[in-house]
């Protein structure tokens, strides 16, 4: 259901949370950013995720529910289903992660959520397709 | 570190999260919020609270740390206090609860952040004191 | 103008606003949301429609352009296009919507509001087409 | 219940919602928007009131429950007290501004509209005092 | 690199920021902005352009700067291509607009940025293709 | 008419932002943020003010300028105090500053811009009375 099967080596002391989140999809997410600006994409790197993620005293999966919950307040751009598939990747189930969505009802009303639930929808479907 | 000190019997099946959430301020905050509008204080009890928050697939922990970022995200409202408290009578160390509070930099930037970490130390200063 | 065309028979008193909001588009409105989560649906109709919109002192009228207003505060999700089908379902005649759109000026600003006149242009074209 | 009482004469044709939503307000909240800047001042009273508000295809009941909503929708500033006695004075009954203000849990969620009922209450209450 | 080539003769002193911040797409946006309602056409160009940016202290490049970030802030509706626009046309580099961007990154955290940096590189390279 | 008469001796390469912006207030202000977590403080001196601020293309004054609109988005938090003197600091003009916070009218209403002005309005009275 998640697409971490090739992280197989243990993720670096540093970039652990980037390694696992980002998954099999690291490379074209940074290429992504940098393509934007490099400092930037290197800002994101070195400070949102090799710093402010990798020195948490919270477990991947939380940060990463609490991710989807701040994305779904912004309005659900883009990064919420890379966080979507980041939950997953540190091992929340999708009950766990439509709680989290479902949760963001009576703090931020219908809809925001619905568009969270789309965009999860969104992930899901694509995931089933590529199976089929 | 908690206040939820005197709920000794286990908290009736409906309106469990309610009654660790509340802790010992349950009566205080529901009367407030009848004295603002009794239907108002009815929807949160029966719908966000015995409703969403009670058939999740998420443990009260980690739905409380998420509730404590979104109010973040909605610039720290009275409501953020509840749920720091929330947090910790739901078993949240401090440590975890700064954690939650320190992932809203990335997605929402300082000043927002700022004014989590002002609640939580005005919540912490007041609990140092009434100890004292 | 309104496709509320087929609801001849009187609305059940239960599911009141959300039979003439939804008007001829309710299955399908239903339909999708019970596809994002099932209890995401359910919450929508039980508390959102049939209890909040059913118990209010406000005609349904007033309420959905106020729906409209706060909906073009969040940013104009596809949500709004629904209200402002509801609106005209309820009542409302193309100047009141276009009046509660342009409330949103002062409040909010011009990008916000903007938006707001989009989502009615795309509707508003949309219907004459289907007409033509 | 509103403090409109002393507009005895026709408002102007010109200014005719300022006149009504600030009633016995209107020259103390007039004087402190010049005290924070006068072009400030003269933008509100030539743009939101005197143009947008005077030429609404609404009446000013439903632009008043219509700005206590956008107003909740922006965290509830001062302002809002100022436009919960404008719907008041336009009007509006005490139940049907809870309505307006009701609606707002469904769009966007419970704490922006426990600090709206908060506004309304201290509005209420202070109301009260006077005439006791 | 700026689209202004064609504003040999000297702009009228009123409607001088729009003349320059539209530059040659000025017709086409006011066309749309009449399309979706001319009564907000017609505030858009009175009150936001010939009043508030014309009256202003500041220079028009600092005020694109600054249009640049709220629009940002405001989750980068397509106003931001706009004023992107309008920036360069009023003189600013294009580092100068990254700069206004990434200044986004503390106060706004980093989707908001990205959606940012996403625009300004849509533009830049729709303006490359035209070249080519 | 600023604070930063303090400041004759150049400013270090690293940290010149942060040491005009905060001028006399450095110390007070980074010993509140260390107080309400040392992580946090450290994040916003080495990644928000020596890393974003002094890497930037903008000189000072248009980004002090650009935060100020910034925080008004925000809803005026206490930071934008600190903005407005680092704005000063910086060497913006009062009408450069009342230029910044005018131009938040067409882009996020007057609600959020009468906030701003209130705490420029409040800032001036305390340097007033402070001289007097």
């Amino acid at each position: 259901m998640t697409d971490s099967s090739d992280n197989t080596a243990p993720p670096p002391p540093e970039g652990r949370a980037r390694t696992i989140i980002f998954g099999s999809q690291h490379d074209r997410i940074m290429a992504r950013l940098e393509g934007l600006d490099p400092e930037l994409a290197a800002h994101i790197q070195a400070f949102a995720y090799d710093t402010v993620y990798d020195s948490s005293a919270l477990d991947l999966k939380t940060q990463e529910l609490i991710a989807c919950a701040l994305l779904v307040s912004l309005g659900s751009p883009p990064e919420l289903r890379t966080h979507l598939r980041g939950a997953l990747n540190a091992g929340a189930t999708e009950a766990e992660l439509r709680g989290a969505l479902m949760l963001c009802v009576p703090y931020l009303g219908f809809p925001r959520t619905v568009a969270g639930f789309e965009a999860l929808k969104n992930y899901l479907d694509a995931q089933e397709k590529k199976k089929g």
